[in-house]
């Protein structure tokens, strides 16, 4: 592992790393937050995946989580959105292919010579950084738009790997929305509905219903102006979802904010002090 | 004047305008964010003006002011840091030409054409913005390294126009660094040391030395580990100039900071208080 570049913020350090990843078969680069606390004790990690065309930076150049996390004692990790690199299979929208990794594992070539952010993000990457850095084994995990759909599946599927998910606009049911649809038939197979359904967050509540434990509240906001709301996101299915299972979730919904950073950074405090309670 | 983008955050608004200046020639853009309290009275606004390469987005999208900008009820500006379009002349240096006006007026050509940032920043951008948005006449200017220098300058060549002046990274003394020296010689003319004195923090403290009024307040954040430090932004000399001059400048070194959005970020609030202390 390569750390590439290192700033000091708020008492701690914003860090970027490469690395190897044997299970993505490519170079990866990710960036850590460590809090100032981190100097004296091991720390709790939140991780962050973000959406569509980002990488490890956007979240950590735009997003405004330092302050707080800083004041919490949380590190930050904030993964790259897919694999990366010369011999990545890739596709000419921004919704498939590098840049947009869904958070899966892929069953279809040519994506499945790659494309496993699933396996990467639940094992891979948490194992590296609690070999590496100043850091407890208490996850919490949180994303936006495609990441939160990320952070939500990857947290149900895994509630004893997470104490609390999170997410901004999320895709609350790929399996209907046409991003969604495009990635899971490319990754998936168009046929493979029972494959589909393990990344989908609406289908993965519902199998919780005969569930008494392992339930990890869920906090999500979402702006009402958000371009995307209504195809993409839907989060009124997951609330529907969730009433049906009887499950914690929470969605909070802000007139005027649109899919931005603009609107993350007005609310990533709620969310940090939201983990906060469960770490 | 037309809107080209609007973002809810904090519960005020950012949002971005074109705009043709008859100034310098070109069409320009620039950023403003609205606190929640311009929907019930004009505010005060703080210009913010961005460093080398820069354009009105970088500030807005990392510093992480919003917030704080939020709760003491202030605006922000920030303007783009030059000319900008096809037939603006430019240089293949990221530290001459298009992004790196240096907020003065030039007269050399074919700089002398469009490159009048000072003003641009000083007459015709408040202009604008205090008849379009609901502000007051109160301002405060601020800025990052090449507009550390330009918020500088500009602040002790007009005190009866501002209320305080910060900067962060600011490049002190131009005339004795090579990107001052650089931009200087191409603007002004490789001859003409009394013009390029007219934009040098410095020398402008040092002619403050017999006027008793009209002093503003200056605070000046600097990481210790910023790799500009010794050649290009020479703290020491601002710091010696005040000393001559018993002008008042405060100068905060941090040990471990570097010169990019990261420190800023974690002092902002810092300069946004002390803004409001004089607005």
């Amino acid at each position: 592992m390569e750390n590439i570049s290192k700033n000091k913020s708020f008492g701690g350090w914003h860090k970027q790393y490469s690395h190897v990843s044997s299970v993505l078969n490519c170079e990866m680069r990710f960036a850590i937050y460590l809090p100032p606390a981190a100097n004296e004790k091991p720390v709790p990690v939140l991780y962050w995946l973000s959406g569509l065309t980002c990488t490890d930076e956007n979240f950590m150049q735009k997003a405004g989580a330092f302050r707080k996390a800083a004041e919490l004692g949380i590190a930050i990790v904030a993964p790259d959105t897919s694999p990366r690199g010369d011999d990545v299979a890739d596709d000419e929208g921004y919704d498939l292919g590098k840049g947009a990794g869904f958070y899966l594992n892929a069953t279809q070539a040519p994506w499945d010579k790659h494309y496993r952010m699933y396996d990467y993000i639940v094992k891979e990457l948490p194992e590296l950084v609690e070999q590496t850095f100043p850091v407890t084994q208490q996850r919490a995990i949180a994303g936006h738009s495609m990441g939160g759909h990320g952070a939500i599946t990857i947290g149900l599927k895994n509630p004893e790997r997470y104490s609390s998910i999170s997410a901004f606009s999320p895709i609350c049911h790929p399996v209907k929305a046409p991003w969604g649809q495009k990635a899971f038939s490319a990754y998936l197979g168009a046929g493979e509905q029972a494959l589909w359904a393990e990344y989908d967050s609406c289908e993965l509540i519902r199998q919780t219903v005969n569930q008494a434990s392992d339930r990890l509240n869920i906090r999500v906001d979402q702006g009402e102006d958000d371009d995307f709301l209504q195809q993409q996101l839907m989060p009124e299915a997951l609330e529907q979802a969730a009433k049906e299972a009887d499950y914690p979730v929470e969605v909070h919904r802000h007139k005027g904010y649109d899919h931005s950073y603009y609107f993350i950074s007005s609310f990533i405090d709620d969310h940090l002090e939201f983990h906060a309670r469960f770490l």
